[in-house]
């Protein structure tokens, strides 16, 4: 059966093959018995080594572990047990998240040979539904940056431009859902790490409420902010992974008529102002009118005061005890955020119990709000400074600046592609009430499919 | 009526009207017309402006307004409009508490002329169950610092011995019940500010669940710990007043044999061995059993982090504009505690998180904990080092060493008087589970009451 499968050469973004299919159509072609489970694998496997020299997209590949996987996936079809659309189908799993017998390093040299011991509970969530691991994909050093170009095993490179970011942390797997390696991946958000690679890629990616899947045997980098969440190339896939991971029924609740409510994003951090209007258009009628959010730049420091505490928390012993095994750019933040003071973290607590019911109330009047994901292209591997509209921009700042305040209050957020602008992808961001998962994913497909 | 007052000289414990007379028998005597609500105003004011230049208790004594309150509440009970046990009863309220146009200083330069325009919560409370406020007591400087000896107003003394600290921070309360001026006092306590002077001063002082009681309209000191709590002569008459103080019915709850599990305090502290002695003896046969908290002493330094940086929060534009109104203890302490890391802080609410299911066991398995309020006698006024078992230690970590870890975990625990040592009062602490005010009061009551 593999024969139909055609591998192109170059690292494009409908270069792989799974750029060309989406999960029902997989589904249905693996119940038709047009491809096996270890079709799948292969071709995965294949593409993720064929890109791997250009896009550094994977950290790991397990050929052996997603092929004995394929091998009872198969089975368990052949014999009628259907674990549901994912059943049979490829996932990359960002490499701070643990899959038992494969190394969890985090991008850091610190996790050289930490071999889990277990499947994080995601894991074992998509294991359930019948997915199949084929490998670990990269991450910003310890997912402590968004940029994806600081890493022990070197930087991730965008399949629209391979000069230029895929954005982090979960570069690897918005870079490999991207080039078609695998038609799912998982992502860790803290303050952006699902949503920034997402735009920068041109995929779809989701970021949870917070709390609402578990991070059990996830690498921590501030547990306040924490979220695992799903990418894939297009919102239906990236809903029947999110249908995976969580709890929920995977029915649609019914969107009568969604109101969307735009915020400016330069009430945020200065934006290009062909992103915000591609984003915007992309958004269309279901704009009904815009918003503005009170304390959002406060928000922002907000977050990189509890990041910074938090990160600190979780890393001073190892700062202490092997300061040489990080990445210089990652230690300099992190020590930075160990000098933040605690009445600092206190009135960031305040202000995030401040603005909540404000949010609260612009979510009753409008169901959703609207943004672009980040307030620029993907900027060129290594840049720290780029411009926009004629002032320069720190590019970390720049790539969180209109995700991180939603990380803040803990609300679901997806990352929808808006078009390209000179060939590189622009996102826009559709955010959500605590739990508005499928309402926020619905409204995505419902964006993606073209007018009739 | 008042002619059967009799006011004494002095100030010792046993001096004053109140220390003579509990509130269920004050309360029957106003029904019975022996005494009117303005004969107990008139005494209640009597004794603290005798008392005043000894003691210190009082910073604000409102004639006026508790004459007229006194007037209103005779008219009520003769109208036949009964608001219960405390109806007429005079109360004094620590002036960290807003009483409607009456300065809160909070024992500080900088709220000078600081007129309350109105009740805070808690007092509006005391008077819709009929209670007189007849002024304001002396507190520690914003309530930070459990010595009572650092105010705008200057020391409180304790009515035990003059030479000696009252306890703070709801210094002025605990001496005023303790000199017999009022029946009855509203504390606050953030990390043992209504047990120490209650222990102190040999009266009973209730710290309540973190959250049981508004706390608006209270100057505060650290958000995450505050909490407004009733001081009073004996556990019945403290019942009372909580029942004023709080939502809840009246109605005692059966305890039918409570087990208490007894923490030795020297897992904490070095205490004083006939201090430790007093307390267990008095609490008797309803030791059911030795117990250890884990991670005890890590919970004390938690709350120096947590309490340093709110208090700082708190302070920070006043410790900027205008230094010099602080005293300086109270000024280095604040800037202390502005100095402490975030992630220090992040690992305080890590560890409260972990301590707390390990406390909730404990209490499964015992009812509830005891232990000494404090692991030496009241100090001298002025002392920062004292001896405890040949060792010098710190005062200010000596009086906050046994209270503060339940700070941290939320819980509520009652002070009640165990005995004296060479004179001077020693308290023993009784802390419960979440919501066990009521238990922890009627355990108290029985303790105090004399075996027949």
């Amino acid at each position: 059966m593999s024969s139909s499968i055609e591998a192109e050469p170059g690292t494009s973004p409908d270069s792989g093959y799974f750029a060309r299919v989406g999960v029902v159509q997989l589904a249905a072609q693996l119940r038709a018995g047009r491809v096996s489970p270890l079709d799948l694998v292969e071709i995965a496997l294949g593409e993720a080594a064929r890109t791997q020299p250009v896009l550094n997209a994977f950290v790991t590949l397990d050929e052996a572990g997603a092929r004995a996987a394929a091998g009872r996936a198969a089975q368990e079809l052949a014999a009628g047990t259907d674990r549901g659309p994912l059943h049979g189908v490829p996932v990359a799993i960002k490499d701070v998240i643990d899959v038992q017998g494969l190394p969890t390093t985090a991008g850091s040299r610190h996790l050289a040979g930490n071999i889990a011991r277990q499947d994080a509970d995601c894991v074992k969530r998509l294991r359930a539904a019948g997915a199949i691991v084929v490998g670990k994909t990269a991450t910003h050093e310890f997912a402590n940056g968004p940029t994806g170009d600081r890493s022990a095993g070197g930087p991730t490179r965008n399949p629209y431009s391979t000069s230029r970011m895929a954005g982090g942390s979960s570069s690897g797997s918005a870079a490999a859902v991207a080039a078609g390696i695998v038609p799912l991946a998982l992502g860790t958000d803290t303050g952006g790490s699902v949503r920034v690679p997402a735009a920068c890629c041109g995929v779809v990616g989701l970021k949870p409420t917070h709390g609402a899947v578990s991070v059990q045997g996830v690498i921590p980098l501030a547990p306040s902010f924490d979220t695992v969440g799903p990418i894939a190339r297009t919102a239906a896939d990236c809903h029947l992974l999110w249908t995976a991971l969580s709890d929920g029924p995977s029915a649609h609740p019914p969107i009568a008529t969604p109101r969307i409510g735009w915020l400016p994003p330069g009430s945020l951090f200065p934006t290009t102002p062909e992103i915000t209007g591609l984003a915007r258009d992309f958004a269309g009628d279901l704009i009904a009118g815009e918003v503005s959010v009170p304390d959002a730049k406060e928000l922002r420091d907000a977050y990189q005061i509890m990041q910074g505490s938090e990160a600190y928390a979780v890393h001073a012993e190892r700062l202490a005890a092997a300061p040489e095994l990080y990445g210089e750019e990652v230690r300099d933040r992190l020590r930075a955020g160990g000098e933040v003071r605690g009445w600092e973290y206190v009135r960031a607590l305040d202000l995030r119990d401040r603005v909540r019911p404000a949010v609260a109330e612009l979510f009753r009047r409008y169901g959703f709000l609207a943004l672009p994901t980040i307030p620029l292209s993907p900027p060129p591997l290594d840049s720290r400074a780029e411009p926009i509209g004629g002032e320069q921009v720190d590019v970390r700042a720049a790539l969180l600046a209109l995700t991180s305040p939603w990380s803040v209050l803990g609300l679901p957020a997806v990352s929808v592609p808006a078009g390209l602008l000179d060939g590189l992808p622009a996102g826009l961001q559709l955010v959500g009430p605590p739990g508005s998962e499928r309402q926020l994913l619905s409204l995505a497909e419902h964006l993606q499919t073209p007018n009739l």
